[in-house]
């Protein structure tokens, strides 16, 4: 079964890559922190609205539909705002569509995307920034470095915090034959607003599994064989950020702040280290099973004590803390070929392994030994 | 007696202004770490020349002359280096100065700007890479967001760790009225360079003392009445690690490692924080008999056991721990009137004193005070 599958995170090919030839990272060149900056961007889109014909076009997470928020937006007479549901990840053609949907509208090329909402939004907007500028077809930019143009101007405001796309540079998207990034300098945004008053509708149950996305990544990363000084320094606040919120006693408002710090930081981690063996696995349920990315890593965590006993530690007691439920017999009937295509997926993803467990680690792992822990979950 | 001084940490005007309008951070767009990685400077700067007669000009500590470090950069055939002491503060004088030599010598613009050295040179690169592109003389731009033009492409690389220059949206330097910085979204830096390498042959008092700028600032910042969560983050991790490295046992590698993400985040916690009591009264120091900067906040530092109590504590095991003699009788010789410019430069700092002791900072601090404390110095 030929099948190409990466993750977000999954930027570094090898480990000696990373030795010999360190990244270049391109950082988030202008950031905006406090509650109810959002209130600044029309201030901040002005300058870069370069004509009538050029509108801003708003991406938003349809739960926003009719809420006080889209009152909020700096809208323009010629600006768009397009609501999408998070409910999928996003699609290659998804993002395609949009462009086109955009280009037949306008004359000119936007001046700029804003992106609003969690994950599935800000990739979004990142793909759409890039391929309002580049020919062709999405699907044709996954990888890394292929793209030639760089991206029209682009927004970040994130509404649910854990996720890390608000400072990666990549845009995860799942195309007609990969879920691939396109892993890109033009993929970053140029302007991020970190607004916590923003996450305050989210629920416990998003707002949980979102934040174990961040928290489930740091400890993947220190635990890595990767690391260096500066991702781990970003990594450790991030984990020490997160504790904080999901087993600390902190008011709602310090919480939120903190959450989206530590996603914030935990983004910025990943420059410099690679994720393990959760996030593997979570990519064959995602792969096999369309589960999200941020309960599949929760859902394979659990069972992870023998990797991460100090992580699945915590994890546990954040679980008992919050009163999460995780679902159950998610693989019960599941057939043997369900489980090969899972655990052949988990396992391409070998850098991630050779993160976790060395570079001899096809000695540390089998496909049978991941069978067992996919059947508990 | 007429003066105006400011610090490098000193853009927040009032606390009011924090409050309600957020600050629009530029971030460092680009930044690669890791030990060796100087040795991709010549890749990183080969798209950005633009022409034989755009070369690079690269402003270095004097220290590196006719050291291996010279032999690595990676010089085209008009290019220039230019060796600077670092022995005094940068001057807005100096600046036009060199600005002046670089345009009558090449007939274009350079292509970019390298500053390699400490705080003294990451400032006149990054006051150079401004003036370049802007009319008139270095001290008209000494304020708040006077520049008009973009600067020049301009890179910096430290050489030793703390002072956060290389993450900070100004440059400090001493014109014929004030010592102020060019406060400016184009000061930032387009690229940092971070290889703890470089920072091998530093002494143990100048390691010291620059370490000690990043671990005074991170005291007074998180104790501050100005912080939010995003400069909380920055601020705990830089002091965090300084712990480590002052405090710890750590190997030299990993001691430098630790020490430039110390900087790197304190010079980030600037972004929504502010100095207090030890950098108001060290810019009285500096003031007057030009002790430099590092050294100055250690003299101040360890009599202001009652303002940041933990505080001074670390910094004396620190002092201790490495054997640290400070200078003995700075103020022996001084008059009253000495005491009184002193006195006044620390006192108009009125941010610092806000952030350190409340609005109402006036009423908990006089010219008496300061006084009995620099007399102690």
């Amino acid at each position: 079964m030929a099948m190409e599958v990466s993750n977000k995170e999954n930027e570094v090919e090898t480990s000696t890559d990373l030795k010999t030839n360190y990244r270049n990272f391109p950082m988030v060149p202008r950031v905006i922190f406090g509650n109810g900056c959002f209130g600044q961007l029309g201030e901040i889109l002005l300058p870069k609205r370069k004509s009538v014909e050029a509108p801003i076009i708003f991406l938003i997470d349809d739960v926003f539909e009719g809420t006080p928020l889209i009152s909020r937006i700096p809208l323009f007479p010629n600006d768009l705002i397009i609501f999408i549901s998070a409910e999928e990840e996003p699609k290659t053609d998804q993002v395609d569509f949009l462009v086109e949907q955009i280009r037949s509208e306008y004359k000119e090329i936007p001046s700029g995307i804003v992106g609003i909402g969690g994950g599935t939004l800000l990739d979004l907007a990142k793909a759409v920034a890039i391929m309002l500028n580049n020919e062709g077809k999405a699907q044709e930019y996954q990888g890394w470095d292929l793209v030639k143009k760089p991206s029209i101007y682009h927004v970040g405001i994130p509404t649910i915090s854990g996720t890390g796309a608000e400072v990666s540079r990549t845009t995860v998207l799942m195309g007609p034959e990969k879920k691939l990034g396109i892993n890109s300098d033009y993929t970053t945004f140029d302007q991020v607003i970190l607004d916590p008053d923003l996450t305050k509708g989210v629920s416990k149950e998003q707002w949980f599994y979102t934040g174990m996305d961040c928290f489930i990544h740091c400890v993947e990363s220190l635990d890595g064989t990767f690391l260096n000084a500066f991702s781990q320094s970003y990594g450790e606040k991030a984990l020490e950020l997160c504790k904080e919120v999901f087993l600390g006693e902190l008011e709602d408002s310090e919480s939120r702040d903190k959450l989206m710090m530590a996603s914030w930081h935990g983004g910025m981690s990943i420059a410099y280290s690679q994720v393990g063996v959760a996030h593997a696995m979570s990519y064959g349920l995602s792969y096999l099973l369309g589960v999200r990315h941020g309960i599949g890593n929760c859902l394979v965590f659990q069972y992870l004590e023998e990797f991460y006993p100090k992580g699945v530690a915590m994890f546990n007691k954040m679980i008992e803390k919050h009163n999460i439920t995780l679902p159950k017999g998610v693989c019960r009937d599941l057939t043997d070929s369900d489980f090969k295509i899972m655990t052949n997926v988990a396992l391409s993803l070998e850098p991630l392994w050779e993160n976790a467990l060395g570079v001899e680690w096809k000695k540390h792992i089998s496909p049978e030994k991941l069978r067992s822990i996919y059947q508990k979950i």
